[in-house]
């Protein structure tokens, strides 16, 4: 074993970074045996070095990041900051001064991931981001390496806690959207802004990454759909359990049936209870694989949290001073497949579609007819009547999102429908 | 990309074999863009010529597969042979005469992968075998490079996937062990001589595998505790439904409370309906890791098949081509932490034990007395009258294996003790 030690510049010292240094020094003689070298915290950059962080020598804090990455002795610059900049620059110039990077970084990866890899390769450096998707689950590198000779055809994730804490209390409880919000926020599960995680922007950077590296073509957070599920309510649990069915705001990464297009969206959708995701309960995450070889894979666990990332960057990062050490590096982007990423409106599903009509004959023939010149075909229709209303649940055969957005918009014109309760699709059938 | 073409020659040419020749020519450029260069195979040795192999050129066909693996031009010998010879011959061979070796052999591994990974570290080489366990699902790569700066406490897994879909069929159906097995049989789950499925052979191998990645430590396969699932009967289901349970054939890999010892069984048990195991239908795995900062994973997929292996098979394939062409090799055994292996006496666990006693006064006292002499703490205890006779079931806390025999072998020589009907582990709780 190499007694000289691999040093690491830890940029971000928060819930994960802490985890991330902590677990470096507990696990130093794991770590070393691990990787064939010792490892040795050579920095830390914090923006706040008056907080105390337990068991970091003072010496290592900088709040000069960018000095920290420009030293030229690091060989791995762990990067747990999040947000677009500083890290985007320090990452660059960490690949420029000799150091290879692990990150944590979902929305930097989703944004700008390919510039990133180009600037790895032409320094010869790794770009490994693990941690970015899933937090402790193993998805990046089982479908960059343990899927490496098969063909993907769709990835279908719950890939944030928060949210599925949120639509899991409304399953189980009948609770209200606000009321299992505000629970999770309570509980330390829901930011005090919760913004990003329920309106889907966490789940839409972490679909582009997995889409793109299944895939092997460039997918950018604009390629991905984005529909939050703050408008999900307990009616729509009602309905979902008429079909048999729960709601979780999915990730679905999808290659189109001819093969030669896909699609990445995020959106509410109700899933049978027999699928293997519908079980997934409280902030656990879970990502469903389909191959043409392997068939059915799930990968499950928790999907954020201090500990956990920290477990996915520390793999990273073993792997990452292995390779560093055999003068190699591992694999980079693969993109060579660059397959056109389609718009929203030719994706193909089911739609569960709830009218409020009005309660006289004819309806149902005038909704029938709207469906049918849009070239959407009902599966089945159920009618309830309500205090001289009706409500008609049309649930349709699969239909592109185009035509389906065609049919409600005719919907919403008949003089007979007082209002499109809820749209939500099916999936995982 | 390189031009020059890696040459693959494929031991055996059964049900996996054929399907990583049929991938290999049908993936030929996607494998090619994912490797940097193109794979061509160089040659297949079977044992049966004559039989036409769809899609494979008969001039690659041979059986000489020592001449194979010795012609020197190789880069990767893929070995879907199984069993221990010629296998293991073949495989030292192959590495003396320049390849590295991609292998889907659990027996092999679980009883000499010490000596194989020593054969491939002295050449050079690389020796990967994702798919020796549990088919398709990821997991060897998950365990030794996701996992590396992690520490392991416990690997839960459904590893056979016959005798899964013959629990299942028993739980859902209520039928009886030899019933079940007929429809496994009937439908091609179960072979025609299910010894190494039924008996926990085949799973006991695995758990040799995983215990040994888990720990960093070796384990062979005659270091695993094996009981077979052919005596588990209508009555143990019903008795686990009335805990909350079902009963799965576990491989369970722990290491001890002091984290100086490993152990390493198979058995049937009884879980918990709310574990994420216990919904594991049909011929599916699923294998759950525990470990300290990643907190509960778990792997599920189809654990057999010709499709689903050779999928494993060609991540490995893809992986060490990678390997190859960049000069280098991944990781080999990691045995550093050499943790004792404890026999199964030493294991700690709850057990539900089923006892037909005398309905008389007195007899719960006389069992119970038994009990706290050999130190089992009782949980629970329940009566039941039949027949004059009566059952007694009794719930431990945890006890170790050594303990539980002890007790059951004084029970079984109380007068009011006519027989113990059935003594099952409690786990995953």
């Amino acid at each position: 074993m190499r007694t000289r030690p691999l040093k690491v510049a830890l940029l971000g010292c928060g819930v994960v970074g802490s985890e991330v240094a902590r677990i470096m020094t507990t696990h130093a003689d794991d770590l070393a045996a691990r990787i064939g070298a010792p490892v040795e915290l050579a920095g830390v950059a914090v923006r706040r070095p008056d907080r105390v962080r337990a068991g970091i020598d003072p010496a290592l804090v900088t709040t000069d990041a960018t000095a920290l990455v420009k030293r030229g002795d690091i060989d791995v610059v762990v990067e747990v900051i999040g947000g677009i900049e500083p890290a985007r620059t320090l990452i660059t110039t960490a690949f420029e001064h000799g150091a290879s990077v692990v990150s944590a970084n979902k929305a930097l990866l989703a944004q700008d991931g390919a510039a990133l890899h180009a600037a790895a390769e032409e320094q010869g450096k790794d770009l490994y981001y693990e941690a970015a998707v899933a937090g402790a689950i193993p998805l990046i590198r089982p479908l960059r390496e343990s899927l490496a000779g098969d063909k993907v055809n769709r990835v279908l994730g719950i890939v944030n806690g928060t949210t599925n804490f949120i639509l899991d209390k409304m399953d189980s409880t009948g609770a209200g959207y606000q009321e299992a919000l505000d629970e999770a926020t309570a509980l330390g599960y829901a930011e005090a802004d919760p913004t990003a995680d329920v309106e889907g922007f966490d789940a839409a950077a972490k679909a582009a990454i997995l889409a793109g590296i299944a895939f092997h073509t460039r997918v950018r957070l604009d390629d991905v759909y984005r529909e939050g599920m703050t408008e999900v309510t307990a009616a729509d649990f009602a309905s979902a359990k008429e079909m048999g069915c729960t709601i979780k705001l999915l990730a679905i990464c999808e290659r189109a049936a001819d093969g030669e297009s896909v699609t990445a969206r995020v959106h509410p959708a109700m899933i049978p209870l027999t699928h293997p995701l519908a079980s997934v309960r409280g902030a656990y995450n879970a990502v469903f694989v389909e191959s043409d070889a392997s068939g059915q894979l799930m990968f499950y666990g928790p999907g954020a949290g201090g500990a956990p990332t920290a477990s996915a960057v520390l793999g990273d990062l073993v792997a990452v001073c292995r390779n560093r050490l055999s003068g190699t590096t591992g694999p980079g982007e693969s993109a060579y497949a660059a397959l056109r990423v389609s718009p929203m409106g030719e994706v193909v599903t089911r739609y569960h579609i709830s009218l409020d009509v009005a309660d006289k004959p004819g309806v149902l023939a005038q909704v029938a007819t709207v469906f049918a010149e849009h070239g959407v075909s009902i599966d089945t229709v159920r009618q309830q009547g309500k205090d001289g209303e009706a409500s008609l649940v049309v649930v349709t055969h699969r239909a592109s999102d185009a035509a389906l957005n065609g049919t409600v918009e005719a919907l919403r014109k008949l003089d007979t429908v007082r209002g499109v309760a809820s749209i939500m699709r099916v999936e995982g059938e």
